[in-house]
């Protein structure tokens, strides 16, 4: 989504290297958004009206009266891919990984408005009816599936699963959910309007690379003799392959969001930290100065990566999450509280800096890194 | 969706031999779709339930107190591939009437229970970066997405454009919709309880083939020297080629019901004629017998289809919509009503048939054809 890219150095593989070219999307997702945008007045006709501010937000969020509905269908991406090969390699099936990676990509972005996740529906496009028949991968699939849903306290409401020979690659699978949630009480709303300088900012844990950067780390195996088997950490993780390292699953932060609002929590803003790593803590388009003076632990196979493709601080921060998976801007005074939940539910988190007055910048001060205005672009 | 399918005689290109076996996705669609019924509980958690009787219709719904949300992901299927063809062929863009497709598989299913569409999301996966470089074709599809937003009154809330090169194929765009809608107020709800004997079966034409039997269609291609360019019927529709015929956009029926609840017109039942033909017009689990006095007039495309594939009426009609797009089960004293409100809205309609009890089966009696419990088992 975004149109500014981090530069890259001589021997460094960035992400624009291994694949994708977002100048190529950019100019029809400006096109679509403008065209989206135009449908907001159809509203109308039924009652209601939609969140403007939710435009250019994680997910799009309709005043229905007693309270708001938010929506969004979120990829994969190419993660399973990585599933496949370790699949060949050691002969037991990664769905299940997989499948609550699918979950995360739409919760972790549901809540960042503030909804409660209610209702998801799955979209499984194989390459052909085949694809099912390996009963042990299907199984797996369905199980985490399952078992994400029970993490997020949703329900599973159906779905698709089209053999899409001739679009979908053969032995191939195209995942996606969409996901359906409340806001509400409609103060849950979050969109922007409450954040204000003096609030603090909390990174809540990532578990690796969660779905976003997988184009780089695959493109990254060129350079691996031992393949996706590779020891990414022998002396503090022996036996843990670059493969199996890669496939952790994203974490599913709706029961930290569900948490913090039994305990009186409204965050005034919340990022999911996703493709464009760090930058996406820019993503509010307000004038303000991000100051982190705490960052958290880096997961061994970010580091890994970052020292194989050679990448400087500044370019690792800007492409992936670096062990920070979701955002939540609070007030200063909410903010231990607020690790403390996230903690109490298995899931690290710090206080890793605040919001202040100023131009709207991103300064890792640990690291010696600014990310300006220019370096995000997702409006 | 199916695990029985209509038998197939020497020299029949049934839907099976042109490449989709359910015979592999059912044992999956089956898992699933226990896993996900033992989902709905966590809906307690938020204060909410499932409509248990949504649990096998067209979508899916959630009481949320003041009126019940139904939420839906649809695939548009294969008849992209079509459009790349006589994009080729005729150096223009077809993807206007492609999104139409896309959006109509997601709306026309979530009608079917009631719901008034509100927000539709797009998703549309890519084979590579470069697919949204043909500025022409993208420019079409969010043309057409918009205008079909219009027919239907929704809002485009936003979506994903991944390029996906090594799970889509290069230069192929895999397109789904998730739409999510309110059942307002909750007496609109139909989930089949209201359904009786004695009921008018009404059927809304089709334009064409929609999206539903393009595997069957693109099969049938090895058949025709003309290739897509094939005129298919001379006289009738000089210069009308299969390809174009193919791609009349799948008309969308929200306007329909949204109309029959402003004159006072509540269905006892819906059904969207998508796969499986005619034989969807089973799909209410009940014990009622459906007796077809007047069928619609087949279109041009599907008849040359049905000749060309060498089927009879019975496998033509288990398979291809023959004209019918959606059907609507009303009181009898309504059925007219409900005609003329669909023919205002310049969709065509008629009283095709009646329920009555007896046997679970559709009689279609001026064709002399039978299709019985054992032909359609969606649950």
């Amino acid at each position: 989504m975004s149109s500014s890219h981090a530069p890259s150095s001589p021997g460094t593989l960035s992400y624009e290297q291994a694949g994708v070219n977002y100048d190529l999307i950019d100019p029809l997702k400006v096109t679509a958004q403008r065209a989206a945008a135009a449908t907001a007045g159809h509203l109308a006709a039924h009652g209601f009206t939609e969140v403007v501010a939710s435009r250019g937000e994680s997910a799009y969020v309709v005043d229905v009266g007693p309270f708001y509905i938010a929506s969004i269908v979120e990829c994969l991406g190419s993660k399973a891919l990585v599933a496949d090969e370790m699949a060949t390699l050691t002969g037991r099936p990664w769905y299940a990984g997989i499948a609550q990676d699918t979950i995360a990509m739409a919760v972790n972005d549901l809540i960042t408005v503030g909804a409660t996740p209610l209702v998801v529906q799955a979209y499984w496009a194989a390459g052909g009816s085949d694809w099912f028949g390996d009963a042990a991968r299907a199984q797996s699939l369905v199980a985490g599936w399952k078992a994400a849903c029970e993490v997020c306290k949703v329900a599973w409401g159906g779905g698709e699963t089209p053999a899409l020979a001739g679009i979908v690659e053969a032995g191939r699978i195209d995942l996606a959910a969409s996901c359906t949630g409340l806001i509400n009480p409609k103060e849950r709303l979050s969109v922007g309007d409450r954040l204000a300088a003096g609030d603090a900012i909390v990174l809540l844990d990532s578990s690796g690379i969660h779905a976003n950067g997988l184009s780089l780390a695959r493109k990254l195996l060129e350079r691996l003799p031992g393949g996706w088997l590779t020891e990414i950490d022998p002396a503090g993780h022996p036996g843990l392959s670059y493969g199996e390292a890669l496939l952790a699953p994203t974490v599913l932060y709706s029961p930290v969001t569900e948490a913090l609002w039994a305990a009186g929590i409204v965050p005034h803003y919340c990022a999911n930290i996703t493709g464009h790593g760090w930058r996406k803590l820019l993503r509010h388009p307000g004038a303000f100065t991000y100051r982190i003076h705490t960052v958290p632990p880096v997961p061994p196979v970010l580091k890994f990566i970052q020292q194989q493709a050679q990448q400087d601080d500044r370019e690792a921060y800007s492409t992936l999450n670096m062990g920070a998976g979701f955002a939540i801007f609070v007030p200063a005074d909410q903010a231990e509280r607020t690790v403390a939940i996230a903690q109490g539910l298995g899931i690290g988190a710090r206080v890793a800096g605040q919001v202040e007055a100023g131009p709207r910048q991103l300064l890792i001060e640990p690291l010696g890194i600014r990310f300006g205005d220019d370096d995000l672009q997702l409006r």
